[in-house]
């Protein structure tokens, strides 16, 4: 491993960068004297460079790697695989990449193609490199801990790269879910502040049956709580991973005890309750399901976001009954924070098309997963800062103009389907174009033309009461 | 009610058709004596003819109109709002309809505004006007038993639409979750008849760890048995209707009950199991979250399929690991079986977008949920159809060319992986080098080197056992 | 060729149906006597029948194959392959086709398998049996005019279908481009009767810059004929076709010759203009570039009209500046018009994914070419009657209701972006704001602190003028 | 604007950065001293941040702005509304924008309320601040020189921030463009080295007509160059811009003259052929065409480039005719280049399905214009680095195998096609079933059975003649 040196050009000038040289089946090759990586990563990232994204700025993908490598160390020394020096180097190395110390050793492209081989080849180099600093020895010098021989031991990037992916998200959706959480819960607040608050629901009918502002915020909050138990679901369903499977086939006698070893270590480092797959020799390459599935409920929340959003924006503006029912907007803020919302969702809806078209061509084991966990990322991090954005942004900010929301109320061609039981289609229908052409309220014109008592139309004035009464 | 007559332009010249005359809001519209739907129907199929797919064509639909308009007849009498001679004129005509009688009375387009009114317009005035005979009177008397006052009492197109939508799918899903268990029950079948053939396992590596055939048949079964499962769940969450929810706001003091007496006489009458969702007044109407949750999973089916599809076309011709491992096509024929299930699958995937777009758009109540229908109509009909393709046009004519499959196996460079563990990375990745470039088998190169024991290495190709034993 | 009976189970009974026996490599076929397919044909639909779809029901589709079929047999003539009393009987059975009198008699289901090969031999066997009894032969008589060997002589499914697929695109296209030329009129005429009526223009701040509602008609009229245009260099793309492709490398020394005179003869029967693909061999079963462009273009046209009938619903209800622009919905009809135009392009979305989704996956030859022509043949259709829909059901029935857009127009806090040149941005702000607070007019306001003079307010409030310069 | 200090939690302990204050109408707030931007884009920081991703990683934006900047500026001047000294500070520093220098100044997220409104809002601020440094006074000193009233001057978010979108992604094909002429001119001189290699084209028939190696290159290079062709196009039709729209109803006299003047100077500053749209008051707003046609062409070369991968990795492993076609992965190299390509493709499809539904939910003015601009530079630049890899990486080790080709052709039963004409399809079938069954080839058995003299076989095995006959 002699030293050598590379001349970057910089704007600077040319500076000189102290390296050293690995060695593969293609040649030699100089590498940075400073990094963790080795020769194979430094091959991936010159080969192959579409987004410019390295895996680092997937903190929990890396940290997964990191949890897998030490449960397989720890496996192998209590199979009598590995001894306990390596062990040792290798489990301090990966609780230093836990620690976020190690993540920018991670140079590799997000989009990337051998179904995440590079991911597990970057791992392995920059696991064995850094273990052996901490051993004494030199990078590279892999003849002491060697990243394929030891790191890498009884594992392969097909059972190594879905599981580092199932817990990645895992993790993820940690956040989603608590900014899920938050978001529903602040409609459930304004909810409760709009109580005794009136509003027409607008329809086809340009005005339909009363509703109440308090049931419509409510609404909100109960189909993000639904889709927050789907996405805890799904969650769950990512729980089971393979880890152990490259060992399958490799030793009969013993393959059950070393995936039960693998991922009982599994479970003990990462603190997730784990299952291992039914089928381990094919089950988890051939099957996305999980992913699939995944992506879906992503982008059921988004449809339900974008929708919600939608919907609060257009009353804002007198929308559909011709009212303002919540003013939405103090001083001269634009609804920008529903725009961003709107602009996550579609960018969810587009990765999940992304999402499936991947998942379907992948032919036998999956190429195309690193696209997969790429895209899924994505779509988990921009919904929790787009829950959050409406939640701290938006909706604190919404207070019910109540004053326009009674008045206008009172005139709306919408209380027609509300009256149609009581005083019948046709007598309703006629009514309503009175009010249409005339200006003057339904309110009044059934009073007037003796169609209902007073009361009885409060009655129906007053839908809160029966939407009290349901809860 | 007088009869006069239209003159249709045919090819044959013109032809006298009886008509009748009706009359609404704009005016009078001659319409034919023998039909049952009424003039407010026919303006629906005068005005927009999109597709020239009426719902008729929706026996289900058609059927699940029958059901709640039943149902909804002996809520009212039982609640004192409807003699019981209406009723049972009513009740007697949703009975033909379900027994298949007037399904050719529902012309209006599968594609509608409205929120779905024309559907329920066609429902009521069909049933009305069967109703009028069944009681003496000529068709269009609804001063004896009107469309609205009578068929549709106590109801809505809010409320009637999205119920007959969900019993519709319902229904629809029946038939594709029999035809899905006879697919996996194929495969299953497949699987054991598979017991004992080898078969490399195809990779990034061009051939690595050997599985048995069986396996991967026994993986296509797990995993449509996995969907089959899920598919279930979907349509246990179309379940929980909203029936009852027009009389909300309209008596309050009754409303709870109304929609408890709506919802017993519905389970009553479809033999279904339903729920009344929590939050009436809304929550229907905007949450089109099981739709959509029922296309994700149909998406992900097709997805499974189209990838089981590809997996199986693939090895026929050798692909992967330079084999034929099925013989898929005894005599000349043409894998179109298996080309149908993958344009069935682009067709699910693509109606899932329009599914999704329908719902995202919606506004305040979902003006879209007939294309929602329409579009998940076809995904359900054509997936059965493809699910009894495959299971019957092409799974009874595999079967495994046993001899190219032993052949072929002990040259694979694929085993390298499995050898991995016992001879060392670098030893077998020379090992398979040598393969590749002498054209001679690995297992004899292994044994020449006296790399592996004989008794060893036939373990390792008879990763059945394994697979044995996991189970 | 001896007769015998089938009996179909009836609702009415068993009824003996006479049949015709043929015979193909997996033995004999009864069929029934009065049909013009044969038995290849029979065993497709025995087969597979996934959408109940027949291509009959693609008129454009089976004329294509009329004029693809008398075209080759004039070719085959001229070149000296086909005698003329076989070729006459072929010619007047494909004129019978394109009169509409075989349309019937072609079932095959319109997703198929095998690249449309079910389709091509379903024109063959009709042909060959209707020209066999035109000659005086009995239906099945093949010795005498095969459906292979004469029928489909010097052609395969490999260059019939690709062409009478692209024939086909554009007979339907032409229907579409003039629903579009009746619907970007009737928008300019709408245009045209809008002139001087003012309209604010809502963006972002809730009312901005006033803009004619001329303008916005005209928008609509000018983005749909570019769309338009658009669409005529799709359907150009569309008329380079492959047929001849077949007989290249079978006879070398005339291969040229032979497309060419194909080419010839194809269009004089079509009088459409077509040219010949630069890369027969090849080029057009690889390249689905015409058809995804199409889909493109299809879905272009698709979001133009969804946004237009998503402007046009909007202000009806007093949208963005709070006031009601256009009167749309005199009476009480329901916007179901814009409603459906909405839907179809919804279809047309999820198409164009159905159809990337086949283009992609399509190995070496296009095996899911019959779901491309499905999927585009619904676009064309639906997008045209969605067309006419908003043209006839809706345009016509608009009238701006001018009192309420003057009005309103004065208290905008739209103009704000247009005072901000004259006054300062600092000065506009301020104004808005004490607008938005005592719900005076900006006008009022502005003129009140003495910021504009009168006139040059009155020309900040008449962008007409600006408009009609420009032009 | 005195100087006061933030303290930033960091991980070193607390450091001070020093700050300057700013207004606006929410109050006052810290500034980092050194940075460029103002009070506004810092409160867009603050308010959303959904990506973590700046625009500032869109450097053709941010140069495209300076541009306008600049060229408004010089109308401004032009049109005697501001004076040469502060438009020089203005020209000055927009030349340091477009050389690079100011890049980091630019930290809203690239996904934006507002339809851009941060992004002009930063454009306005980062050349205030430097153009008042260059004047000699200090950063917020906008009594001097004003964000909006002197860098803004008669412009507007909505003509800004649509025409920098424009020239962004003209700026940004300029690279695709190279990148697919790089890729189309590879698989030519792939095909010119490949010329007289034998190759079956694989068809449903599993082997078909014989087709030159060499064509199948030219394939591809030929529909790549007809996709840079459209990829033109749609770069042609980007350069109609609006901006001078904001000044249209200021001073009706001078707008026609103002825009031309703006564009006028746009051109000089730009080096682009641009042209100002017809209906400036409403076109571009409303209609996001020319990004979707961008968009629709970008998925045509992704499912292009695509099946060319598709295309590409089968015939390695044998597909298609048993047989290996091109000997594409020398070593042991993985097909990682291709599965790269997959990947990029089915990224530019998600986004199309994204860019689509931004374009047509946008309501009036289109507020989601930001996620259309970030996903089509998504789709560009990564598309221009799957060109590169596949041309760089992968074209450059393909070499045919030219032995195996020709053996195999002998016996492929995909000749049948091509022996039809010359000795009828019954004859030529049974030859085919013998050929399967015996393993002969085709040609052997054709001699042996006096079907065809040796001459005219030969002449059938050798298509290329024909192929160069065309050309």
């Amino acid at each position: 491993m002699n030293k050598t040196t590379i001349r970057p050009r910089t704007d600077r000038g040319i500076r000189e960068v102290p390296t050293r040289i690995e060695y593969d089946i293609l040649g030699e090759r100089e590498i940075p004297a400073n990094v963790y990586w080795g020769i194979r990563t430094q091959r991936a990232v010159d080969n192959l460079s579409i987004t410019g994204t390295p895996i680092s700025q997937y903190p929990h993908l890396i940290n997964a790697l990191g949890m897998i490598k030490e449960a397989a160390a720890r496996a192998n020394v209590e199979l009598g695989q590995l001894d306990s020096e390596r062990a040792d180097a290798i489990i301090a190395t990966c609780r230093e990449i836990r620690s976020g110390q190690l993540h920018d050793q991670f140079p590799v492209d997000v989009i990337q193609g051998g179904a995440g081989t590079a991911t597990n080849i970057n791992a392995n180099e920059v696991i064995a490199n850094r273990a052996l600093e901490l051993l004494g020895h030199s990078k590279g010098a892999y003849h002491h801990l060697h990243p394929n021989e030891h790191v890498n031991l009884s594992q392969s990037t097909a059972d190594v790269y879905p599981t580092a992916g199932r817990l990645a998200m895992v993790l993820g959706l940690h956040d989603l879910l608590l900014a899920m959480s938050e978001l529903f819960i602040a409609f459930e607040s304004k909810a409760n502040e709009a109580q005794g608050v009136l509003n027409a629901s607008p329809s086809q009918l340009q005005g339909a049956v009363p509703v109440a502002l308090e049931q419509k915020f409510r609404v909100y909050s109960e189909m993000l709580e639904e889709d927050h138990a789907r996405l805890l679901d799904a969650s769950h369903l990512l729980r089971e991973v393979n880890l152990g499977a490259t060992v399958i086939g490799a030793d009969l006698k013993d393959s059950k005890r070393y995936t039960d070893i693998m991922r009982h270590h599994l479970v003990a480092v990462s603190g997730l309750h784990l299952t291992t797959a039914g089928n381990l020799g094919d089950a988890t390459p051939y099957d996305c399901g999980a992913f699939i599935h995944l992506s879906g409920v992503l982008k059921r929340i988004a449809v339900n976001l974008s929708k919600a959003c939608n919907n609060l924006r257009l009353p804002s503006s007198g929308q559909g009954a011709g009212r303002k029912e919540t003013n939405l907007w103090p001083g001269n803020i634009n609804p920008v924070a529903l725009e961003v919302v709107n602009q996550v969702a579609f960018e969810v809806i587009g990765n999940d098309i992304t999402i499936t078209m991947a998942a379907e061509t992948g032919q036998l084991h999956n190429a195309f997963e690193p696209l997969i966990l790429h895209s899924l990322s994505k779509s988990i991090t921009h919904m929790a800062a787009a829950c959050r954005t409406l939640a701290r942004r938006l909706l604190i900010s919404i207070t019910a103009d109540e004053e326009a929301l009674r008045h206008s109320d009172e005139g709306s061609a919408g209380l027609v389907a509300a009256l149609n039981p009581h005083i019948g289609y046709t007598a309703a229908t006629r009514v309503a174009k009175q009010a249409q052409m005339t200006g003057r309220s339904i309110a009044e014109l059934v009073l007037e033309q003796g169609l209902l008592p007073a009361d009885e139309l409060a009655a129906l004035l007053c839908p809160l009461k029966s939407a009290a009464e349901q809860r």
